[in-house]
């Protein structure tokens, strides 16, 4: 059972979420400081050893049972409003897709040695379209939300949401309007490519979306019932749990960092535990990471969703991790240090 | 054995070596298009696989049996001009190391999934300091030509060259002068940590080079000889191999970028089978890799050298391969293209 039944308890929840370990971190910092190597020559592979060590509390950590969990939603702008190149019926295709491991994320997943598991939420029943009103009611808000809390499995040492619904840029970019303010042109963009009708059909949705929805502008997770959908919440609520259980995170996308933004505006420091795994090519999303001081470990001009771009970086991390926790001191290996 | 025992010789059969194959990337290209995921939404992923495809001959490409071959030598300029923060001892503490599997190389071909080679080359015959004359005779150049050139492990369908010799940033900077021009200020930076006074011998060091060595500056083989050391020269036989036989490269840092600079000036399009795998935080790195139009896959701040960069990047390539090899087409998986 997830430990909330309303969004303000789920605030509180995420509110409550201990601190990364001070004393795994100095115990790892000066462990990395003897190892066969160049004070820090590794860079941020350091950087990533340390903070992991301080998450996982140990001087040495590990990324043996990394789990990848996508979710997948509609959304009722989807179809009022035309905003995706695709057809609402391809979010649940894609789904089936993903259960037969044919998408790009199961190879990816199986490349890097991470679990997948797959949650597809009640994708006949789109959310509302937020252009006439909220998105989700709160039952249904907190629904996706526990949805997500419960998909982070037992043991994981690193986790990455992912997402597919089909329309969701629009509702990321109606999120990251109402939390980081600016003009919807400013986090608008192509998604999986919409021509320019398309992008003007996006922009007018968000307004219209911030005009009928106002308290999104200043209730971060107001602005997540009334414009996310049911994935966007779940990856929410899942990065929430993994914060409260001092699991890392790595973030994918545009429409992964709104879920993620969402936190960091409700709570501040929700997203200690998270590093961003990869800039999308959705121009909006380096904007995003900026606002949130998340300095990308990949920019490699994914643009596809599903946890792909975070599931790439998992081998970044787990190399920063095998060298931090494998390594020789140069005592050990007698190397003049 | 290696086809050449002269330098000339070693050019002509570089000169020689097949192209990428025009079919296999059309092939590709056209798979490519038809897998589950909006066109080109994979960004550099895609164009990797399409790279691979190219050179393994095959629409499919894989990365089954990477191979990392680290190659030591000592410098006569290290102790003769006290030019690195570490005592030229450390070499072959080092490659004691990676052979006790402590290095950070170990653990990150570990993490990666690739098979690692350690060639040690002579490293108690360093040599001849390059501000009295020529590093090495045409002789020990060829000599580690084809050590490097034997070193490129039959069924290897990915390449990296990785080096270890303590003082080997200067004699890159050297080399990195010879081949582009400009001022030894240009090209020489930190390594593994030199003060202000070391950084101001390393460029006395690369201008008493230059000085002594004028035939480095018009012939890019004479570079190499002349400025280079036996792992320098040895990572350029191996990238050679590599390109005659098809076999694509991922370069590492500074070093390893003038090794591969040499073969790029020595014969153009003689790198064609290569990417950029870490953009190193040796400030030069960053010039030299525009200078030869590539990319860097990866930019962490990582300035350990070998192989350490290009190794992460190992499983960018693997990822990108996955999808390319593994992927549903839209007809196969029933998706709404």
């Amino acid at each position: 059972m997830a430990p909330f039944t309303t969004l303000a308890e789920f605030r509180e929840v995420l509110a409550a979420a201990p601190g990364s370990d001070q004393f795994a971190r100095d115990q790892a910092e000066a462990r990395n400081e003897r190892l066969t190597k160049p004070l820090r020559a590794l860079g941020r592979l350091d950087d990533l050893a340390i903070w992991m060590a301080g998450w996982q509390r140990t001087p040495k950590p590990t990324v043996d049972r990394p789990q990848i969990a996508i979710f997948a939603g509609n959304h009722g702008v989807t179809t009022a409003r035309a905003v995706s190149a695709y057809p609402a019926e391809v979010t649940e295709q894609m789904v089936l897709n993903f259960q037969a491991g044919g998408a790009a994320i199961n190879q990816i997943a199986r490349s890097v040695g991470a679990r997948l598991t797959v949650h597809a939420i009640d994708l006949h029943r789109p959310t509302a379209d937020f252009t006439q009103g909220p998105a989700m009611t709160e039952e249904e808000c907190v629904s996706a939300l526990q949805i997500g809390w419960k998909a982070v499995e037992d043991g994981t040492d690193l986790f990455v949401a992912g997402e597919m619904g089909i329309g969701n840029t629009t509702a990321a970019a109606a999120i990251a309007t109402a939390l980081f303010g600016g003009s919807p042109c400013d986090w608008v963009g192509r998604g999986t490519g919409v021509d320019e009708s398309g992008l003007l059909r996006k922009v007018e949705a968000v307004e219209a979306g911030l005009a009928v929805n106002p308290g999104a502008r200043t209730n971060a997770l107001e602005a997540l019932r009334c414009l996310g959908g049911r994935e966007i919440a779940a990856m929410a609520g899942s990065i929430a749990r993994a914060r409260v259980d001092s699991i890392p995170v790595i973030l994918d996308g545009f429409i992964c960092t709104a879920a993620a933004a969402v936190l960091a505006r409700a709570v501040p420091g929700a997203l200690d535990h998270v590093q961003a795994g990869h800039q999308s090519a959705e121009a909006a999303h380096r904007n995003m990471l900026l606002r949130l001081e998340l300095d990308p470990l990949l920019t490699l001009g994914m643009r596809l969703g599903e946890g792909s771009g975070a599931a790439v970086a998992i081998s970044v991390v787990r190399a920063a991790v095998a060298c931090q926790s494998g390594m020789a001191s140069f005592d050990e290996a007698g190397v003049t240090g």
